[in-house]
């Protein structure tokens, strides 16, 4: 598997994590440059992580199962423009949350699809299957390779194939639990948890809030 | 305090769990004859739990805080043609969700404001305060007064006033912690909680499911 934006902390918090639990992963970015920078950056001296860095343009060719961990906007435009070098079968696993900032307070940038990852489903082709997961954990939470995730995600999709692939991927993660929270549109409520999250964060001063469910 | 639909899941639940903590409830109906079932039917022998059946005039007469616990369209109708009747200082607390079902499936029914809390608060009067609570949790849970909630809830409204009488009037219920989840807008996301908890109870075959946040 791989990740499209594995410099920024989503992706490198995906890939040290995988990473960690012996899940080989091609660290992409827009140049092998910065793919190799952002590997460096990740192993902090554990050379037997299986990290292998590769131009975004390298994951989409090279993997099944595609992280896609850049900001939306950048997404959007890969998912216009590089439409065609998807692979039919591939599985896109949409990590991305429209947030933004208005005079200091965050909030979902209105998309209108719904959300972002119907927004990415509608531009991808359709033998490519969508799914979203890692929404509602910010990602300053995911960089924090020392502190164990220990709390559940939520992954959506397109199919339920397209599910059970990404709930197989990031099961990979240590002390994460995935639940199954059904067709895409669950991601309306997905992405706006990530901003209850970062909201909860600012009201309470710390960084870490993130989501269990009881009863399940 | 008291409820408006005192005698549906909901607010029997809420009425119920309240009581339980010594809390006096009004238990508003459409009809006092009303009001009294769903008193005897919360008490189940216990008559020495602090509930009074009432009217949901009478509720929106008599008590300060002002619970919302009909289906939506109820509450849309009641915060319309008796938006006049409700006293300036009121703070209303909306428990309401526009959940609804297609072929089986619940979805929720597009709201031009955003969310039924906002809905309600542009309909009453400004000097009423409008808050948020108690919208994750599925009404079949709350109402199952033999099992405390675990859980974590969360609080939205127009103003910190606002936010801090429902925190401390929900706060009374045992076993549940009350987050501060800022403006009213973030009933979009609470209310798609609600949907996703029913969502994760029908896949996963519980009717359990809630909300807790950890980290915080």
């Amino acid at each position: 598997m791989g990740i499209i934006g594995g410099t920024g902390p989503e992706g490198r918090g995906l890939a040290g994590r995988l990473a960690a639990a012996g899940v080989p992963v091609m660290v992409g970015s827009r140049t092998i440059e910065r793919a190799r920078e952002a590997v460096e950056r990740i192993r902090t001296g554990d050379a037997a992580l299986p990290l292998h860095p590769a131009s975004n343009d390298a994951v989409i060719d090279a993997c099944d199962v595609v992280f896609l961990a850049v900001p939306f906007a950048a997404a959007s435009e890969i998912a216009t423009t590089q439409a065609a070098r998807f692979r039919a079968g591939t599985v896109v696993i949409d990590l991305t949350v429209p947030l933004t900032f208005v005079g200091g307070a965050p909030v979902l940038q209105p998309v209108a699809e719904g959300s972002a990852a119907e927004h990415l489903r509608a531009r991808l082709p359709a033998a490519v299957r969508v799914a979203a997961g890692l929404k509602t954990i910010p990602a300053a939470m995911l960089a924090r390779l020392d502190t164990a995730l220990d709390c559940d995600e939520f992954v959506c999709g397109d199919s339920p194939e397209a599910r059970a692939v990404a709930i197989e991927a990031l099961g990979r993660i240590p002390h994460l639990r995935l639940l199954d929270a059904g067709g895409l549109e669950a991601a309306r409520t997905l992405e706006g948890m990530t901003l209850l999250a970062v909201a909860l964060n600012k009201r309470y001063r710390v960084r870490t809030a993130r989501f269990r469910v009881v009863g399940v």
